[in-house]
C-alpha cells in the first residue's frame, strides 16, 4: 500500500469512524483502524463489535484530487495515536506507505511517523445483511425520532432489552418506543414503503443510536436502514453503520398509554419548561426531583417544590385552558424535562387519568410524538 | 431587608464571588453567600477560607437603576443555590425580602421562592488589611504574570510551600517564580514604587491565582495590591480578593538556574511546538513523555520520540542559528509543551548547559521571562 491523500478528508472520515472505537475491547486488533486503499478509494472501518462503522474517501470529490493511489493494501494501525496525530499533521497532503511486517510509515511536510501496524487479514470482517428488506427515510427526521426517544431508555442493566429503542414497522408506519419503567417515549411517522414491508422486535441500544445520531448528516439526505436478523445496518452516502440487535422479546407497552383521560390542559411550552426547571433545581438539591402540580378554577396551575434545608419554589402559570378534574399531582421533575425538551413545540398538551395515573405528555398539534411519566404517590 | 435588584447585575455579582465557594467546607455557614443591603449598594461575600471574595454592587451605574434599597439589612442564603436560581428567574427585576427568623423571599415574575437563610452576623469577619504596603499595577500585565508562572507549581502535598508562587518586590521590580523541582517558570516585571518598598516570601497558592485570573478583567484597568502579614488583598473597581498566605520559607531557586551556556539556539516558536506536540502525543501513550532533540551541523533539529508498542515520530526543524556544542538532550516533552505555550512570541530561545544541564527557554526578545526544565537522563 503506498497513497497520498488529504488531511481534511482523511480527518473527517477519521471522526466518523472513531465512535466504533472502544477504549475497553477486549480484542487488541480492535484498537485499530482498518484502512483498505484500493483503485476506487480509501475505506476506513472501526468496530467495537457492538457498533460497526466505515467510512469510504473517493479518489476525488467535486473535482478535487484528495487522493493518490500508488499501491493498493491494506492494514491495521493504533486508532486513538492515529486518529490524533493526523489531525496535528503540518502539511496538507499526507504519504502513507506500507513497508514490511505491517510497519507504516506516515509522512507530512516535516514530519515522519512509523507505526507499528497489523495484519489486515485478522480484522473481523463486517456482518454481511441481506438487501431484501430496505427501507429509506430522510435523515433529520431519523435523527429526529432518535432524539425524541433515545433518552428515555433504562440506563441500568437487570433488564437488558430496556436499554434499547424498539422499532417496527407495520400498516407503512415507524415507530419508535423506549421504556425505562418510570417513563415511555414513542414517535411515530409514516413511511412510503409497500404495505407488506414490516418488521418488530429489532431493539437496538439507546447508546449506539446516541452515536448514530453524531454522525447522521443534518441535511435532508436519505438513509438506508437494511434490517437482518441480529444486525441493522444504516447507509448512508460514503458511511456504513452497523449495529446489533439486542437479544430478547420487549415488553409489550401498549397498555401502559391511557386511552381516555379525566383532565386536559394546554400550556405554552416555554413557560411552564421554565417554571418546571426552577422547581427542578430545588427539588434536586434534596435528591428526590419531586415537584408538585395542582390546577386551579381560574386555568392557572400552581408547580411547587420544597426542601425542609433550603426553602421552598412556588411557580404560578397560565395555561390556555384546562378541562376535566381540577388535579394535585407530583412527578420526577427530571423526568418531565427530559420529555419536555424533545417536544419542540409553542404549546404543549398534558393529559391525566387521575393523580396516580400515568401524565401523557405531547405537542398541541403536529407529529405523532407521546411522552408518558409516572406520578409520584405522595402524602400530601 | 428589602430591595430591588437587576438580574443582570446581580448574576454577574454572583458569578465572581462564586469562585470562592467550596462544596468541600467544613464550616457550614461558608455553604453561603452573605448579602448586605445599604444605602450604598449590595455587597455579596464568599469565602472558603483560603479565599475570600467580596462584590459591590451600586444602586446605579451609567444613569441606569440597577438597586432599589427599601430597608437595609444582611443575610446568609445557601450559595449552591442561590446561584442557579437567580440565573434562571423569569424577569429582569428581582425582589428580595427578608422576613423573621432568617426567612427570605425571592420575587421575579410569577416566581416566588422561599429560601431558609442564616443570620449574617454569624458570617466570619474577612481580614483586616493596613493599607501601608499597597502597590498598583495593570490588571492584563498581572494576569499575564500569573498565566506564565502558576502552572509549573508543584501539585503534590509534600512541600506544600512549592503549590505557590513566590513574589517578590525589590529594587523597583515585582517578579513571580513557581518551581516544582523538574521546572522553573519565572517572570519579572518593573513598578512604578519608591525605590525602599519592598517584600519577600510571599507565597500564594497556584490555585487560588487561577481563580484570580477569572476574575481580573481583560482591559488595561489597575489592581491594588495590598501585602500584610498572612493575607494578600488584590482590590479591583468593584471587587476585593482576599487570600492566605502559604506558611513556610520558600527555597532559593537563584542557583538553580545557569548563568553561562554552551550551546544557544533561536527557532520559530509555532514550528518548534508542533513538533514537540506531535512527539508528545507518541511519548504519552508510553506514559514516559520523553522526546529526544538532537542538534545538526546543518542548524537543523531533530525532535523524536519512539514507542516499542506504536512506533516513531520524527520531526526536522530548521533553526534561525545554532551557536556552540551540538547537543543531544532528552526531556519531558508535556513540561516543555506547558513552558512554550506562555511564551507568546514568534521566535523562541533555546540554552543549555549540556545534556544534564536545566534547559532555558526564553522570548528571543522583549519581556523578562523565563522557563527552566530538567533534562532527563536516558541511556541512549
Amino acid at each position: 500500500m503506498k497513497l497520498t491523500i488529504l488531511k481534511h478528508q482523511l480527518n473527517e472520515a477519521i471522526q466518523h469512524v472513531s465512535k466504533a472505537i472502544s477504549s475497553r475491547t477486549t480484542i487488541p486488533i480492535l484498537n485499530g483502524v482498518k484502512i483498505d486503499a484500493t483503485h476506487q478509494g480509501v475505506t476506513l472501518t472501526a468496530s467495537d463489535t457492538d457498533i460497526s462503522i466505515q467510512c469510504f474517501v473517493p479518489l476525488e470529490e467535486n473535482g478535487l484530487q484528495i487522493i493518490q493511489i500508488m499501491k493498493i493494501g491494506s492494514v491495521v494501525l493504533p486508532a486513538k495515536f492515529f486518529i490524533e496525530i493526523i489531525r496535528k499533521l503540518p502539511a496538507e497532503e499526507i504519504e502513507i506507505e506500507l513497508l514490511q511486517n505491517f510497519q507504516t510509515i506516515i509522512r507530512s511536510g516535516s514530519s515522519e511517523i512509523q507505526m507499528v501496524g497489523l495484519d489486515a487479514e485478522e480484522y473481523p470482517l463486517l456482518p454481511v445483511i441481506e438487501q431484501n428488506k430496505t427501507i429509506s427515510m430522510a435523515s433529520d427526521l431519523l435523527k429526529a425520532m432518535i432524539k425524541q426517544t433515545a433518552f428515555a431508555v433504562s440506563t441500568t442493566e437487570t433488564t437488558p432489552i430496556l436499554t434499547g429503542v424498539l422499532w417496527s414497522l407495520a400498516d407503512q408506519k415507524l415507530k419508535l418506543i423506549a421504556c425505562d419503567r418510570h417513563r415511555l417515549a414513542t414517535r411515530e411517522t409514516n413511511m412510503d414503503v409497500s404495505t407488506d414491508q414490516q418488521f418488530n422486535n429489532i431493539v437496538i441500544s439507546g447508546k449506539t443510536l446516541n452515536e448514530l445520531n453524531k454522525i447522521l448528516p443534518d441535511q435532508n439526505s436519505l438513509v438506508d436502514i437494511v434490517v437482518a436478523d441480529n444486525q441493522i445496518l444504516f447507509r448512508m452516502q460514503k458511511i456504513l453503520f452497523y449495529s446489533r440487535i439486542l437479544d430478547g422479546t420487549y415488553p409489550d407497552t401498549t397498555k401502559l398509554i391511557p386511552q381516555t383521560f379525566q383532565t386536559e390542559l394546554t400550556v405554552n411550552a416555554r413557560n411552564f419548561t421554565d417554571s418546571i426547571d426552577r422547581a427542578y433545581l430545588l427539588s434536586r438539591e434534596d435528591k428526590t426531583n419531586i415537584v408538585k402540580m395542582i390546577m386551579h378554577e381560574d386555568e392557572t396551575i400552581e408547580i411547587s417544590s420544597s426542601s425542609s434545608e433550603l426553602g421552598k419554589v412556588t411557580e404560578t402559570i397560565e395555561t390556555t385552558h384546562i378541562s376535566g378534574d381540577l388535579l394535585k399531582i407530583s412527578f420526577n421533575s427530571k423526568y418531565m424535562l427530559d420529555a419536555l425538551k424533545v417536544l419542540d413545540t409553542e404549546f404543549i398538551k398534558l393529559s391525566f387519568t387521575g393523580a396516580m395515573s400515568p401524565i401523557i405528555i405531547q405537542p398541541d398539534e403536529g407529529i405523532s410524538l407521546l411522552q408518558l411519566i409516572l406520578p409520584y404517590r405522595t402524602t400530601n
